[in-house]
């Protein structure tokens, strides 16, 4: 698939893989309710993205540690919002 | 960090952030109730899990067309629970 570059394939895709966060981030903080999003789901995924940020910086991968940093505030944000709203 | 495998350390990052819909699906599927779920977010996260298979049939790197088989499957079916119970 020469045609289609990978590299760019791969930024969008991490660029939207981590925007998506940005929608329930604010549809939570503007509803100040949490009761619909899964507590263990964001345990785990956050659990995961330390992970990913943690293979990034092994690899100097700096597309990784990038989208992951920003990924990890975001989902820490609703964490934080599903502990306090409930 | 030889100490540490980094493709382990990405084996174990993916299996996360794949297998954290997991309690999102039961826990919507139970309630029967997805108001709290942005539409958006899983829309935009489809999008990119599309991008990510693409990325890895591109590269031929199987962890991350396995992954992104498992997600898509997980994200898709919690994006039909939110369109039909709302």
């Amino acid at each position: 698939m020469n045609w289609l570059n990978s590299d760019l394939v791969g930024y969008i895709a991490a660029t939207l893989t981590t925007s998506a966060f940005i929608p329930q981030a604010l549809m939570t903080w503007k509803n100040k309710r949490a009761e619909g999003v899964s507590l263990s789901m964001y345990v785990i995924l956050i659990t995961g993205v330390i992970l990913w940020l943690t293979y990034g910086i092994m690899l100097s991968a700096w597309p990784v540690i990038i989208a992951n940093v920003i990924t990890l505030f975001l989902t820490i944000f609703i964490l934080l919002m599903k502990i306090v709203y409930k």
